[in-house]
């Protein structure tokens, strides 16, 4: 008998047909793909890599490759399958040549920078396959952004002779991979750059890039627990549980997990944003669903928040672009200031809020003196507000709010076997377009609401993913951030069926990820996947 | 391909060898079990149920039974296994004869003083078998105590010539059980009450009870979430998590986790209370580790905390319980009149904690007036102190604190495959009891660190597991509530390794429990039981 951990980190799981040997694919070269928007201004500034076609993989009769150095680095966020990423990294170079090397930097992009990094073998490997974190190496948030920085990487690649880098990260890493490969092929370096589409939030989701890694494991870890949380409010009967989800400011997490447990009411970000409802609207919404409750004896009812919600309320974000504007000539804020400092308008949003919160707004900075949006505790906020409006109502019911937040526990599980295959997919798609010599290309997998073995693998050029934003004052090219799509099926089958959910009890509860039995129907693919497939 | 829960509804488990078929079996008496301590007070309380006979199962020719009608009830919190608890009975009833009857009270003790229940089918049964909750018949805190309830529940059994009354609860519900059992014998009613014994808190443990049902579930659920943090903590290098977990005053779900885990400090309430560890001791103790982890390019830790440990530590308690007698004359308490009010020491005390939790001293009132013990954030209490303490030391790495509770998460949760064997098993040890005429017994299973076939059966007198206590002023027989035994095994192994844990990572990641693959070691059995057996 094994512990768990042993077992699953032996565990073999099934590859794409066209990823069991490296050996034997080649890309094909399809059309060219360019931004959609803003392509002259992409174009300018990535003369090189801007304007590439997009690459298939195809079948091909089995030649000789030679050894490839290759270095890899993780970076932003943890999420569930990076070490598979780099697993599969590992094992598609050593199929292409039994001397291929592999090289991690450490602690993130200033680990190619500062020129940290160890070489990976295989013996060290066979203990990270199928689990989750990024502690193999590490990571980090810093950038390669400034000539110092650029030119410190290029000496480093150099200096390793790298015929490729592979970038995990998010739409920002990703973009910065693309930057990473201009520079390179503008100074005459040979060192490929491949990004890797990683991150929790969903919000790195587009044409090619159907899901990004983590988010399926991340959204499992939380419904499970959302799962169990249902069950115990069907149990006890008494307890409102306002339960805020991580996943920044797209509500990718919340909705997905809304399909997977069907809770009673969920805050979508997007929405909430396009119809201009206002917080007083959302609380009298929350409240009148728990007196309806209550009228057919459910004094208990399960609620999910989507963790950057605050920003998508018209007058909140008002309010804080207010507050933050006073911040630059003023370090500390009074209540007492407010009054004549904020227009009528954001003053009176302002006095509507619980004390709590209204402080928190007043003192707590982020590094750049602004109001540190991610620690308002907006569950906490709600229930507040919904306890002022119960007051108000006269509500006879009972009201006993629980509060919780979901975060760090759902970045680093054991990935789900649908993140472990698409990672160990992903890191051979990387392997194999260096091979090829793609550089300035996203290793992309279509398809995956099917069945593994018809995945389709593509290398998609990373500036055709690209626009230009104003980010801190300066224009730049960034990769979109991808946000709810209201007209999508995912959001409107949750729509179709929300206003059930709100009266009827149609909890699911999914229990825990199940690795190693018979296959389950509903823990083979993300909801989202299958219904927007 | 079927759903997850589908599945696990559907999955037969192994039965213990004497419960396969309960037309097989009879009791046999063993020696005669006392009150340890208060004999002669328990006997006069208990004169029918006082002085009975261990009685444990042995095999017998199968015999013809005739039908039974029970009642079943859930009792307090909830703990996952109640359903397989019913399950288990309603199996063994049927064993013993196909027309006997199940009558399943709802929401509670309430339930059967009010009359509120229904008939449990085969076909209802069904649906809940292997999930968590107490959702098919709701549960309540009542109890059964009053003369007046007293007599309601006698003339509910009564008219439903109950055969015998189930009470699935914790150590106050099993005593509630004995009452019931007494009272009933001594007013010539036939109805015999069993109690079986639920708990995730784990303090309904002694010689009889090796473990309460859903402790196991509990700690696993926790532990997955545990171990996740841990490997995100190992990952982002930079947070420093303090993880409050629920289980009331005793800290076997800590210990559990611990055992579980490997994180890098664990508080034992116990321990604490024994060695009158101050509350500056234990922020130093931390203090002093996040500085030693520091030096060695660790910033970021994981802390257990158990839920009841403020009232261990000897100054809070004695605040608290001034507190408390301040609050019986005002029921507003000023911040400025506390100097005069309090002695030296308490006021001292008082006013080394943060700002927050005083206010939550000051205004945070239970029903009864007192102050919410339960309530007060002790993750955040701990944080602010720890943050000042480093600030005194002139710390200079860093410090990034995040708080989390995990409570409600725990409970509910579909049982592990130990607790659901354990609770059909219990189930079919009640229906057998009843069966056997036995009245103020508990369903106990012992040997449960061995494989299922060899587990053994029996029925414990349930006063022989009382002591006289003092609630409310009152002296009442109680089961004793077992705290952590800290000359026990599991706490000395436990003691025996922590040093290490605090400096080096020796994290285990146990995973999300898995129910259907190969068996795997470390998802047999709880660690305490098998460090305890």
């Amino acid at each position: 008998m094994k512990s768990f951990v042993d077992l699953r980190k032996k565990q073999e799981l099934p590859s794409p047909r066209e990823l069991e040997s490296l050996t034997n694919i080649c890309f094909e070269n399809k059309e060219v793909l360019n931004p959609k928007k803003d392509a002259e201004e992409v174009k300018k500034l990535f003369p090189h890599t801007c304007g590439m076609p997009l690459l298939k993989a195809v079948e091909k009769k089995a030649k000789s490759h030679k050894a490839l150095k290759v270095g890899v680095v993780f970076s932003g966020g943890q999420a569930s399958g990076g070490h598979n990423v780099i697993v599969g990294l590992h094992t598609g170079l050593h199929q292409l040549h039994s001397q291929s090397q592999l090289i991690g930097f450490l602690d993130g992009p200033s680990g190619i920078t500062k020129g940290k990094y160890k070489e990976l073998k295989v013996d060290e490997l066979d203990g990270y396959k199928n689990t989750g974190g990024f502690n193999l190496l590490g990571s980090g948030r810093d950038k390669i952004e400034t000539q110092e920085q650029l030119s410190s990487a290029l000496q480093v690649v150099k200096d390793l002779s790298l015929d490729g880098l592979v970038i995990i990260g998010g739409d920002d890493s990703n973009t910065n991979a693309a930057v990473l490969a201009e520079y390179f092929l503008s100074h005459g370096c040979e060192t490929k750059v491949v990004g890797v589409p990683k991150t929790i939030d969903g919000d790195l989701k587009n044409e090619w890039v159907e899901i990004s890694f983590g988010f399926d494991t991340a959204c499992r870890t939380y419904s499970e627990m959302i799962g169990n949380i249902q069950r115990d409010a069907l149990s006890a009967k008494k307890y409102t549980h306002f339960i805020k989800l991580m996943g920044r400011s797209a509500s990718h997490i919340a909705l997905e997990c809304s399909l997977l447990t069907h809770p009673n009411f969920v805050m979508i970000s997007e929405e909430i944003e396009k119809n201009k409802t206002s917080l007083q609207q959302i609380v009298s919404e929350l409240t009148e669903m728990i007196i309806k409750r209550s009228k057919n004896e459910k004094n208990y009812s399960v609620i999910l928040i989507p963790e950057g919600v605050i920003e998508f309320i018209p007058e909140m974000k008002e309010l804080i672009n207010a507050l933050n504007k006073l911040l630059v000539d003023k370090k500390i804020l009074s209540k007492e200031s407010l009054e004549q400092s904020l227009n009528k308008e954001s003053y009176k949003t302002f006095q509507t809020l619980p004390e709590s919160i209204q402080e928190q707004l007043l003192l707590d900075r982020d590094p750049h003196g602004n109001v540190q949006v991610s620690h308002i505790q907006t569950e906490k906020l709600f229930i507040e507000m919904v306890r002022k409006q119960l007051e108000i109502k006269k509500f006879e019911g009972a009201f006993s709010p629980v509060a919780h937040f979901f975060g760090y526990e759902g970045r680093s599980g054991f990935p789900s076997n649908f993140d472990a295959m698409y990672c160990l997919a992903l890191g051979k798609t990387a392997a194999a377009l260096i091979s090829n010599g793609a550089s300035g290309y996203m290793a992309a997998i279509k398809n995956l609401s099917q069945d593994v073995s018809s995945w389709e693998i593509f290398g998609v050029p990373i500036t055709s993913l690209m626009n230009m934003e104003t980010r801190k004052g300066k224009s730049k090219p960034v990769i979109k951030k991808a946000l709810v799509d209201l007209g999508g099926k995912a959001f409107q089958f949750f729509a179709s069926q929300r206003v059930s959910w709100q009266v009827e009890d149609n909890y699911l509860l999914p229990g825990p990820m199940q690795f190693f039995g018979p296959p389950l129907t509903d823990q083979q693919r993300s909801p989202s996947l299958l219904l927007e497939k």
